[in-house]
């Protein structure tokens, strides 16, 4: 871990640097595979899926056999905190229903803004170390609360050609029956060209690896919409001298087993603090499972004292973390003044490890800095807004001749025309 | 003016075909120029603007003076629509403020979900045969009243180096100070890296031909967010006896005339509305300035008669046109199974030019099927939520062990030690 002590203005932007993850190099080979499933559907599904992971499949789609199995084979005490969860996120996302918002903005002049599900997405679950039934949540959810009419899961299959039961579990719960063993850019192709077992989507939802992050901004160029650019995981945590060290360490070491690149720093304004943290970190590390992994991610880590509230709010922002959690006495000042981040976890028993799974709120959220102009998964990710308007004869007497002086100015005389058409019909009502 | 009578579902898809517009043969070009700007910034702008507009530029900063130039230039007829026209714009937007979402989800876990300003964004209005000031509005005012930090927008030069004294003057009117005169992949590229006199900005948005659409996805390709994927602009009306034939017409022309690639159609329950509008078409055309260029896509336009009103809405759902306009017995049906739509517009007196302008809803909308994912272009746009949790001790205890399964579940035992460690203090408390 590197503790940095007030470094330079000039400086944040090096250290501060994600690691790179350069997807152009893997546009060839996901293009290879755009185009194969593209001419040959699901065949060409399964060849990638034996080709990447080495699995020979007889069929795509998961069976209702292979449901009640999965449901067989998890723990109780795991689908009672998978329900609990759900009730959690469930109530979060709820929460964020809109009403239709309408407005009479001139006599006569209805306009109003509806939003509508969209009709067919795609949620895809990596595979991977980890079988990410909490993911399934948090998306299968806030679609499900949308209104989504048809919501497909693909998941790459593991060594014996299975899907994890407890993210099958997850699914069924969240209303998703159709369930597909493919994974990596050949599942992400499935979805956006449609085969004949697995159905094109509107929109694609769900992390991945660089091949599965490449694939869907290829999905995105054919007119495929995504969640967001997906990049490894991020967690800064910004704190003063009331923070717990041992806390903090728990909070880094968690987000650093995630994966060798993901990035963990500290920010504080307790000179003291960065080697306490630095210690505890290699005290709980010794007994963690995962050591290999999160060793790598600690390594590059850094513990950054800065002296001034302000400039270390600044560096935050300026960061702009996927997960930030806050510490501090002066937690209002920073509430305030907060512009990017992509959830954020305040007080010293608010982990971050809560929100990935069961404070309610999304865990799928903007990496690698996108925290600046993309928002976590919410419910509006699986609705588009439509507006509306509805104008009477007062209505158009009052608006027309607007449009028309500015439709002419423009030089678009049709469009002139078409309010001008109407305006005229108006006055020969009034003479009759 | 091809007239269909209840076409077969299966043929749907061909009819609705929309003018191809590959981008993929464009990439090499975009790429080309992106490549130049990122290196060589101003000068390479400066270059592709005298390569491809053919104006030799000293500077690219849109000067006091020039503004000043530009207003004494707007007559005061227009000067009063356009503020006409924001008045309404405004309201609108205003009215899509949304507070914020807050819910306790258990005793003890707070969630709220906070909508924060996308501080840096650019708007990229196009030059060509139409002023778009119109434009201007549509994306200045929802970046005004969301709080946007920096807003920059760049537009072409026209053939004396200037730009249209109404787009300069509706930009001051919106707060905007920045204007650049760049446009092309060469002003997309700008923003996206930023070079000495254009700064890089988060979020990109506006219309723009087919080098703009694919410099917009290249552009996303680096990390920019984009508002949404362009193409030619689309209306579809669908009508019943109650319309009025020449009302229809005025409509489609208007929409004819953005360009030979628009799309028009007509869908009708009304057995003889298609001959009726076609000869009022006709008889419109005559008369219209951009005859040469709304006649080819009037060629292309289809009026399609179907007798079933479940099957006109199916179709248009299918079809998910940018602009819809619906006069009809049948209006509430329609508005109930309505799915797809970028806007739509009500009754005999609501033309879409008025939506163009001056009724008060946004005319940056998506086009090309786009409406059966994306929204057109609101206050939301230019926004991102973040999401915060406030958990005490008494609701840690709530959903802590929850935590604890799900994440030894999945192979996690750093995020569940992040809790154990408190639980354990909590416990450690509570025997003192």
């Amino acid at each position: 871990m590197e503790v940095l002590r007030d470094p330079e203005r000039a400086d944040w932007k090096r250290i501060l640097t994600r690691p790179g993850q350069d997807a152009s190099s893997l546009r060839e080979i996901v293009e290879a595979v755009f185009l194969e499933v593209q001419r040959h559907g699901d065949q060409a599904v399964m060849k990638f899926t034996e080709k990447y992971d080495g699995i020979r499949q007889e069929h795509l789609l998961v069976s209702e056999e292979e449901f009640a199995r999965a449901n067989a084979n998890v723990d109780e005490k795991l689908k009672k905190a998978i329900i609990a969860a759900k009730l959690n996120i469930e109530r979060f996302h709820l929460s964020q229903q809109t009403a239709v918002v309408h407005v009479e903005t001139v006599p006569g002049v209805d306009c109003w803004q509806e939003k509508k599900a969209i009709e067919k997405v795609g949620l895809y679950i990596p595979g991977g170390t980890a079988p990410l039934f909490s993911t399934v949540l948090m998306l299968g959810i806030p679609a499900q609360i949308a209104g989504c009419e048809d919501i497909v899961l693909c998941t790459p299959p593991s060594g014996d050609g299975s899907i994890h039961p407890a993210i099958l579990y997850t699914a069924k719960l969240c209303g998703i029956h159709s369930v597909y063993k493919a994974g990596g850019a050949q599942a992400i192709a499935a979805m956006t060209f449609g085969t004949n077992t697995i159905p094109a989507v509107y929109k694609i939802f769900g992390p991945g690896n660089q091949y599965v992050t490449a694939a869907k901004q290829r999905a995105a160029l054919q007119g495929v919409a995504i969640d967001m650019p997906a990049g490894p995981s991020e967690l800064l945590v910004l704190a003063d001298a009331s923070a717990d060290a041992s806390f903090i360490a728990a909070d880094l070491i968690s987000q650093a087993e995630h994966g060798p690149d993901s990035q963990v720093i500290l920010v504080t304004t307790c000179p003291e603090l960065p080697d306490l943290v630095a210690a505890e970190v290699e005290r709980q590390m010794t007994t963690l499972p995962r050591k290999s992994i999160a060793g790598r991610a600690i390594e590059n880590s850094k513990l950054i004292y800065i002296q001034e509230v302000s400039k270390a709010m600044e560096l935050v922002n300026e960061y702009a973390p996927e997960h930030l959690i806050i510490v501090s006495e002066e937690e209002s000042y920073y509430l305030r003044h907060l512009r990017n981040a992509g959830s954020v976890f305040l007080g010293s028993y608010s982990p971050e490890s809560a929100g990935d799974y069961a404070s309610g709120t999304n865990h799928t959220l903007p990496t690698n800095g996108y925290a600046r102009q993309y928002s976590g998964v919410n419910l509006d990710s699986f609705m588009k807004s439509i507006t509306f308007q509805r104008i009477t004869k007062s209505g158009l007497r009052h608006i027309g001749p607007t449009v028309e002086i500015m439709a002419a100015a423009e030089g678009l005389s049709g469009h002139k025309n078409a309010v001008t058409i109407r305006l005229k019909r108006l006055q020969a009502e009034g003479r009759d």
